[in-house]
C-alpha cells in the first residue's frame, strides 16, 4: 500500500488523556462524598479503567520490554524440565522480578522428572532389502525409552488412528506402527486441529505396544511440510510395555507413506538413546504486587518456564512468562496500587507432567490465599484475538464484560468464556476463574516443539499487546474482586 | 503448550454439513413453492450462506492455493510500475486467471510513469571535517530526482515535522533536511502510526525545497530499528524545485541524530542516480465469474500488481492479487453461479500514482456496468481481524450485517464501517461501496517497501483466510445486491 491509508482499526490516539481524567474523577468522588454515600455509577468506573488502559497502552507500546524479558529468559537456552538450562532460567527470572521491583520474589520447590534426549536420533527407510536406505528426520518423543544400543529395524505399518491399531490387532506385532493422520487443515482454529491429532503422539506408543509393536513413528503436529520433527510428551500406560517412540518430520512422513503405497517390503531402522534420569529438584518463580486492601485475594498471571529441548521455546512458553512479568512491570510503571494482589508465576514443568502447577496449588504458602483469577499464557506470543475468562458461575466474566470494549484496541475484539491450561488447572479446581488471551495462532504449529521456536519468531509488538491486556485484566479484577 | 488444549476459539468442525443442508433447503423451497408464494425468511438465507461458507472453509483451508498464486506472481521479481518485471507479472496473472477458468480474462491498458532507481544510492555522514565518514543505509524515495553525478554534500539539520521546516525558514537553506519523526509506537494500530508519519516522506522534499534545502533524508517508516531503508513515493509540488530525497534506515537515523546532538559540524554526502524515463504502456488484469442473472452489477475484488523495487512485494501487494484470484477460484471450485458478476482485478500502479485504478474506472468497458462493492486488499497477507464495508448510505453494510458472524471463524470478529483504498477510490466515487479485510498488521511495517517484503514473510494459512472471507463477501453481495 501507499501513503496515508484510511485507519485500519480503532485509532488509539483518540483515547482520553489519563491524568486529566483521573483528576476529574477524583473531584467528582469528593463532591459525591460531600453529598452523602451513593454507589459510584458504572459509567464512572468505565472511564477510570479506560484512563488506566490508555496509560498502559502508551507505556507498553512505547518500548519492547516484554521482548526484552523474553530475550533474557531464552538466553538460558532450551529449558527442558530438570535440565541445567531450566535451573538457569529460574535464576534469570527471579532476578528479572527483583529488577522490576516486585514484592515477595521467591522460588517454590517443585520435584520434576528429568528425561534426556541423548545424542542419537537416527532413522532410515529402505523400500526393499535391495534398495539403499534413505535417512528420515526424526526425534524422540518426550519420555520415550531408548532403542537397543545398535537400534532396531522392522517392517512398517501405517495407521490413521489409535482405534485402527486395535482393529489391526495382531497384524502390528513385530512392526513399527506409523501414525500418519495429519492435523486437519480445514479447521480454521489451529488449536482444534492440534487437539484432534495429538492423541497419536500422547497415546500412540502404548496402544501399539498392547498389540506387540516394537516402536512407533508419529507424524509431526504441524500444518507445514518440512523436515523439522516436532517433539512433545508421550504418556505410557501403566502395565504396558514401553516401546520407543519418535516424531517424524511431515515431509519424511509423506515420503514414507508413498513408499508404503508403492512397495511391499518397506522397513525402517530406528535408533534412539534417550533416557530417564529420575526425579530432580526444580522450582516455580513467584513475584507480586501485594494488594493494598485485600492482599490474600490474588489475580495470578502465569506462563511456563520450561520448554522443549530442540530450541529455546520462545513462543512456548518464554513468551507466557515474559508477558506475565511485563504486565506487572507496567502496573508498577504506572504507580498503580491494586486493592488485591497481582502475582506473576513462572511455572516449571508444564511440558513434562504439570508438576509445577500442582506444587504451586498444593504449597503450604497458599494457606489463607484465595486465587480469584488464574490467567495462563501458553498459546504463543502472537497478536491477541479475544480475551477468554471462565469459572463455574461466570461471575468473573460478569465483572469484566462491562469493560470488554477496553481490550478491543489491542486485538481482543471480544470477551468469551474459556481460558485455563495445565498450570492453572489445580487453581481452577479450587475455584479460581481461568483466563487467557486468545491469539491469532495460524503460525504457532509451524514452530511449536521444534527447532524453529526461536527468538526471532516472536514479534515484539504482538507480544507487548498481550502484556497490556493482561495488565488491564489484572487491574480491573484486582479492583473489582468477585 | 502441551497436548489437547481447550479450543482457542470457534471450532470450525462444528459447522453444519453443507451438502446435506442445501438439499434440505431445496426441499423446503419446493414445499414453500407448492404452498404458494411466500418470502423466504431471513433465517433460511443465513443457513444457506452458512453452508456456502463452510464449504469455502473446507476447500480453501485444505490447500495453500492463495500462497501458490502469490509465489507465481512474485516469480516476476520486483514489479515497479512500468518495469519489465511488472509487464511479466501482467502476463503471469492473465495466465493464472485463464488457468482458473475465469470468464472474459483480459488486460486493460494503463499509461504509467517509469522511474528507475539506478545503480547508486550512497550516503555517508562525517561528524566533523577531520573525522572519517561513516556510510549510511539509504535508498532513493520513489520519484526522486538524482543528485549531481559526483553527489552532493551539505550540513544537516534535523526536524520533526514539515511545519518545523517552515518555522526554520531560511535556516534550512543550503542544507540537507533530515526528517526524523518516528512512527508513533504508542498507537496500537500500525496503519494509524504510519499515516501519522508518512507526510514527511510524501511532502517533505518540496517543503524543504521551498526554503532552499538541497536534499532531504527521511526516517524509514517502520517500528523496527534496523539497517533496511524503506522506500515509498514522494510527491513534488508543482513549481517547487525538485531536490533529491532518500529514506534512511532507522538505525542510521538514530546514529545521525545522535551525532547531530553531540557534534557541531555534521555533514552528509549523498549520491543518487535515479531518473524518470517518462510514460510507458502497462495494464490492469481482469477476470470474472459472470453473473447469471444481473451480470452488469459487479462485486469487485482487487489488489495491486505493481510493487516497490527493493523486494518482490509479497505482502504489498502480490498478496492482494492472490487473495482476489483465490476467492474467485474458490467460488468456481464450489460450482457456485453468482447472480451478479464477481470480478477480480489486479491493478497496475497503485504505488506510483494510482493510474490503474483511474484507468479502470474511466474505461469505455465500464459502460453499462455498475459496481456495487469494490473490495481492495492492500494491508498485507496477515490474519483477518475484521471485515470493513462502507458506502455513503450504509446499505451494503446493512446487507452484510445479518451474516456478520459467518466471518468470525476466520478471524473477522466484526463487520465495521470502512474499506477502500487508492485503486477502488474512483469506483467508490461512482457509488460503489468500498470494502476490505482488516488484518493483524503489527509486522507489516517491518517489511513494507523494504528489501524484507519477501515470499517467506507471508504465512499461507493467514493468506487463505483472507481469500475465504472475500469469497464469502462476494457470494453474499452477489446474491443480495444493494
Amino acid at each position: 500500500m501507499t501513503s496515508c491509508p484510511a485507519a485500519g482499526g480503532p485509532a488509539a490516539g483518540s483515547f482520553m488523556n489519563g491524568t486529566r481524567l483521573i483528576a476529574r474523577l477524583a473531584l467528582a468522588a469528593l463532591l459525591a462524598a460531600a453529598a452523602g454515600p451513593a454507589p459510584v455509577p458504572a459509567a464512572d468506573k468505565s472511564a477510570e479503567y479506560r484512563a488506566v488502559v490508555d496509560r498502559l497502552r502508551q507505556t507498553g507500546l512505547a518500548g519492547e520490554r516484554a521482548a526484552e524479558f523474553l530475550a533474557r529468559i531464552v538466553s538460558a537456552g532450551p529449558r527442558l524440565t530438570g535440565s541445567p538450562q531450566a535451573a538457569a532460567a529460574v535464576e534469570i527470572t527471579r532476578r528479572l522480578m527483583e529488577e522490576q521491583g516486585l514484592a515477595r520474589v521467591h522460588t517454590e520447590p517443585v520435584e520434576v522428572g528429568r528425561w534426556v534426549r541423548g545424542e542419537i536420533a537416527e532413522a532410515a527407510v529402505a523400500a526393499s532389502p535391495r534398495r539403499p536406505a534413505v535417512p528420515l528426520a526424526v526425534c524422540a518423543l518426550g519420555g520415550s525409552v531408548a532403542t537397543p544400543d545398535r537400534g532396531l529395524a522392522a517392517p512398517v505399518i501405517e495407521v490413521g488412528s489409535l482405534d485402527e491399531v486395535d482393529t489391526l490387532g495382531d497384524r502390528v506385532r513385530g512392526r513399527i506402527v506409523f501414525y500418519n493422520r495429519p492435523m486437519d487443515r480445514r479447521l480454521a482454529e489451529p488449536f482444534a486441529a492440534y487437539g484432534g491429532a495429538a492423541d497419536q503422539r500422547v497415546g500412540g506408543a502404548s496402544r501399539a505396544a498392547r498389540h506387540g509393536a516394537v516402536a512407533v513413528l508419529v507424524r509431526s503436529l504441524t500444518f507445514r511440510t518440512d523436515r523439522h520433527p516436532h517433539t512433545g510428551r508421550l504418556v505410557y500406560e501403566p502395565g504396558t510395555t514401553r516401546i520407543p517412540a519418535a516424531a517424524i518430520a511431515t515431509a519424511d512422513a509423506d515420503l514414507l507413506s508413498r513408499l508404503l503405497r508403492e512397495e511391499k517390503n518397506v522397513a525402517v531402522s530406528l535408533r534412539l538413546d534417550c533416557r530417564d534420569l529420575g526425579r530432580t529438584a526444580s522450582a516455580n518463580v513467584v513475584g507480586e504486587i501485594t494488594g493494598s486492601e485485600i492482599p490474600e485475594e490474588i489475580v495470578l498471571l502465569g506462563g511456563h518456564l520450561d520448554s522443549w529441548d530442540l530450541s529455546v521455546g520462545a513462543h512456548d512458553d518464554a513468551a507466557g512468562c515474559a508477558v506475565a512479568l511485563e504486565a506487572l512491570a507496567l502496573l508498577r510503571d504506572l504507580g498503580l496500587k491494586p486493592r488485591r494482589t497481582v502475582r506473576a508465576v513462572a511455572f516449571m514443568d508444564e511440558e513434562f507432567g504439570g508438576t509445577g502447577g500442582r506444587a504451586y496449588a498444593a504449597s503450604p504458602l497458599r494457606r489463607g490465599e484465595r486465587h480469584i483469577v488464574a490467567a495462563e499464557s501458553d498459546r504463543g506470543g502472537f497478536t491477541p484475538a479475544a480475551l477468554a475468562i471462565g469459572g463455574r458461575d461466570g461471575r468473573a466474566r460478569d465483572r469484566i464484560m462491562p469493560y470488554a470494549q477496553l481490550f478491543a484496541p489491542f486485538g481482543a475484539a471480544s470477551v468469551v468464556p474459556g481460558g485455563g491450561g495445565v498450570d492453572v488447572a489445580p487453581l481452577v479446581e479450587q475455584g479460581a476463574a481461568p483466563a487467557a488471551v486468545l491469539v491469532n495462532a495460524q503460525s504457532y504449529f509451524d514452530v511449536h516443539h521444534s527447532a524453529l521456536d526461536v527468538l526471532d519468531a516472536v514479534q515484539p509488538r504482538e507480544l507487548e499487546l498481550q502484556a497490556i491486556i493482561l495488565a488491564a485484566l489484572a487491574w480491573i479484577m484486582a479492583e473489582e474482586g468477585i
